[in-house]
């Protein structure tokens, strides 16, 4: 039941309406101090923040307001996805130079569009003025057994899911001022949280998770440092997208695809007859000091840096 | 327990890094993708964003980085205030120009003092690169039964927590270049936001609550609105600080009292016994229109305007 409690007067208020006619039922009890959220008996409540700000994770004139607010969406969503969570409700802080207010609506409308997307209620947040935009989400999803970056085992296989490498090819290509190819660009534009993906993996007996926003080889680096394993990875087995090499699919960064290490008794083809979804094999957990190992045709190779904010 | 995941390489983990060393034990579980929280059996959760932007909501001639930081996380806190719940958990967005990276520990120490000062665990954020420095803090929490800003009914009593005034005081003082005296700027620096008295608010029947961070004046008209209902207000009763004029109390905004309608029955002495706080009544929600009637001795007076973003 969409419940809406009215606002008093205020340019502020204003704004918060205009995004509450544009979400429609998607947003539920905006506009008092605290959203209530109510998350089914027996389940793990879990939460994750992120933030989109304007010429550090996005660009104007390469997206539109509505591919950004759902960008900004999706990447706070696949951290749901890599806990196996059903994503639940989401706050959104939204730091908005005057330059944006024509633009809000729409900036609103793909952020509720990924929401929906998700099966998830935009609970509650914040607008303030600002000399940068900015968009902070935090979203909150409930699992029976929550994954996270822990909990790798020796023996596990590591698996990716779908393919990368795209968004890296996307940036390249606006970078030189020239026009992604398609492919490329809906990667980039319009990155789908691997949601049902997470939570078939968590239901299956996964033993550790992690998305890939950063890139795999970073992703891959915080997996061993978290789970305290050694992972070995082959990269002819990376899933790299038509055109792009495995090189490139290892430093591409907001992919949103999963990275799992999981029981290499778990049927990969199962996974993907259920959603739809490659999901490609790409190393071992093995025994030895905590850390990543790159073979190329079995020799070891140094692994790219991935991209750090500092 | 403290539990500390592991973070792989990267400038960025380092900035965790460095925070986490401040923060210590009221840190637990950062550096997962999601953070997991649990609620007491039979509570509601209750969650709340809110954004701290320079130069918008604070000013670094004005404020040290740690008052910065506490000053955010108190802003916050006061939300779950309003709605009587138990702090339990926060999660911290921070958009970091270059410039501030000598100030992130400070910043961090800020934010952790207050944190521990409610009760809350530090479990997650997110780190970011910017040209605009801003703090996006989400916290949740529980209560048995959470107190909103809908919910007042006809008879009830307005009460307002502690004084009000001190921060416009402060912040006239500092926008002249002058220096605010030591009570002024205790409030604007250092503001507490009132977590045992929503509580004890929300634990002995309040209808309705909502914290004053916009001012009173505006606290009440969303009181108003929320609740559908007519305020009728004495100036006269308005509880404000020394040499602060009852109109410049009710327009002054960041002060994290609590305004409360609560049933006449309710009593105010063991209130400010228990919590310490005083309790002031202030008006009474009456029938009519809904919307705030502001009374000077018995005559009807314009409502300042609340400050606003936009």
């Amino acid at each position: 039941v969409t419940r809406e409690i009215a606002l008093g007067p205020g340019g502020e208020f204003d704004l918060v309406r205009q995004m509450l006619a544009v979400w429609g039922e998607t947003a539920v009890g905006v506009g008092s101090d605290c959203a209530e959220i109510a998350i089914p008996a027996g389940s793990h409540l879990v939460a994750s923040t992120d933030s989109s700000v304007e010429n550090v994770h996005f660009r104007r004139d390469w997206l539109s307001p509505q591919q950004i607010g759902w960008r900004a969406a999706a990447a706070a969503l696949s951290d749901l996805s890599a806990a196996g969570a059903v994503p639940h409700a989401a706050l959104i802080a939204i730091n908005l130079p005057e330059a944006w207010l024509p633009q809000l609506s729409d900036l609103a409308r793909g952020i509720g569009e990924a929401m929906r997307h998700a099966g998830a209620k935009i609970v509650g947040g914040d607008i303030a003025r600002s000399g940068e935009m900015s968009i902070t989400l935090t979203v909150l999803g409930h699992a029976l057994r929550p994954l996270s970056r822990e909990g790798s085992r020796i023996g596990d296989v590591l698996v990716v899911t779908g393919d990368l490498g795209r968004s890296a090819a996307a940036l390249a290509a606006l970078r030189s001022g020239s026009r992604p190819d398609s492919p490329a660009m809906d990667r980039f534009a319009h990155p789908l949280p691997r949601v049902r993906e997470g939570q078939w993996l968590a239901g299956h007996g996964a033993h550790a998770a992690i998305d890939i926003s950063d890139g795999l080889a970073s992703e891959l680096q915080h997996l061993a440092a978290a789970g305290n394993v050694r992972l070995r990875v082959d990269l002819e087995l990376i899933p790299a997208a038509n055109s792009i090499s495995p090189l490139q699919a290892l430093g591409s960064g907001e992919e949103y695809e999963l990275l799992a290490a999981i029981p290499a008794s778990l049927p990969l083809h199962e996974f993907t007859r259920e959603t739809g979804t490659p999901l490609s094999a790409i190393g071992r957990v093995v025994e030895g000091e905590d850390g990543v190992e790159l073979l190329h045709h079995g020799v070891r190779i140094a692994i790219p840096a991935g991209y750090s904010h500092f």
